[in-house]
């Protein structure tokens, strides 16, 4: 008899910003495989279970997926309680829809468990709020990341339409991101924020224009990043502590 | 010396989808101000504290509104630990800039605890990714309450640019949702799921086309209700253990 695959979102990356449900069922993990993002925190909840790293951060191949895919599948026929652990929120841009369709191939029961999506963390980095009464009712979160056969909307169409909108895997192509939107019609006074390591120690927030995101690149941002984007990131609102003593080291 | 306010997401309805962040904060807070759809096992956590209820399910009005935002500086001025608690995210659609901007000219301290979105939650009782490889890699959030002096982009617009879409608060203007999605080009045979009570054990999820959206106020949705809208949803995929029971229960 099989067991059951918990699909879990690990949030933004401190670990307390994990939810309750996702800690409990850490704790009874009879095996978890996690992605490279994941806290080292957060997986020593699960201290009774068999953990495995199948995460990669950048240039994710199909057959790797593959891979993970059938791990989980066989992990669930020996084990009653699998956890699969992502970066964020499982159903944005972690590709589980692969994961959850070889499970229903192959019977297997599984649940999704929500975990906070990087660009809320960015945003409440920044102490502002992606809707905003008479200036945001609507909000994206997009990706200009393309892989083979990728089809959709392309993603500066839901930019432009959208008040507010936070781009994921993103800061590598901010040249061309800036080129593309203001190609498009963008206001080059747009207000940007790009926010590395949201909700992380190394948490640091980069205001801009979006005539001026190209030259992102030049800022050293190593670490995973969210470029927001919208008029609500005009006001310089009071950031988060550890943004303001970023900012402050970097005035001084 | 004024105290700190923590402006925290609740998360979509059930109190295992909080994040260990505001459960730590709730039971050090002196005082709650919390929103109605707050569960009450949530609220419990803040077993020391004062807990006043300050939400309006629907129809807020502004005074109201600049009135939570004065007793937020109030107490913030009597308390060390004060927690605005409200539901899913307070960053989307929680109107929390209005309460950000009255603590910074008050010069209080705030910080924003992200909270799990109800749209996350929703997509999560269906089992279906909000992206997915080929198919959809942007996502938009988005409600067509409107209110007084309110600007920004049209919702239909955004939609409408978005491969997938989550709709807060539409559920009573459904009908005329899809009047004005069809007649703005969307297809009839655009899936569609409207997810009741996410995350809580009267979880309701209803499949249908963009057609057939209009008649949704037939179904006697009485919670609140999250309208998803994508390919994504056309696949059959197994619904979370609620909702299964539900659709079983509707088809015997």
């Amino acid at each position: 008899m099989a067991g059951t695959v918990y699909l879990v979102g690990a949030g933004p990356g401190t670990p307390d910003l994990l939810t309750l449900r996702a800690a409990r069922l850490l704790k009874r993990a009879d095996i978890v495989f996690y992605d490279a993002l994941v806290h080292p925190d957060t997986l020593a909840l699960a201290d009774k279970s068999e953990k495995i790293a199948v995460g990669k951060r950048c240039g994710r191949h199909s057959t790797a997926q593959r891979f993970i895919n059938k791990r989980l599948v066989d992990a669930a026929q020996k084990h009653e309680l699998v956890v699969r652990l992502k970066g964020g929120d499982p159903l944005l841009f972690g590709r589980a829809q692969e994961e959850i369709d070889e499970l229903t191939a192959a019977g297997i029961r599984f649940e999704i468990v929500p975990g906070i999506t990087a660009a809320l963390a960015a945003s409440a980095a920044v102490g502002t709020s992606m809707t905003r009464r008479g200036l945001s009712r609507n909000v994206a979160f997009v990706t200009p990341r393309t892989g083979a056969g990728e089809e959709g909307h392309d993603w500066a169409q839901t930019v432009l339409a959208a008040d507010t909108c936070a781009i994921y895997m993103g800061v590598g192509e901010a040249a061309a991101i800036a080129v593309m939107l203001l190609a498009r019609g963008a206001s080059s006074d747009l207000p940007v924020v790009i926010v590395e390591n949201a909700s992380l120690p190394g948490e640091r927030c980069l205001r801009m224009r979006l005539a001026d995101l190209g030259s992102a690149a030049a800022s050293g941002i190593t670490g995973p990043a969210i470029i927001l984007i919208g008029e609500v990131y005009a006001q310089a609102s009071p950031a988060s502590t550890a943004c303001k003593l970023a900012e402050r080291a970097r005035a001084a």
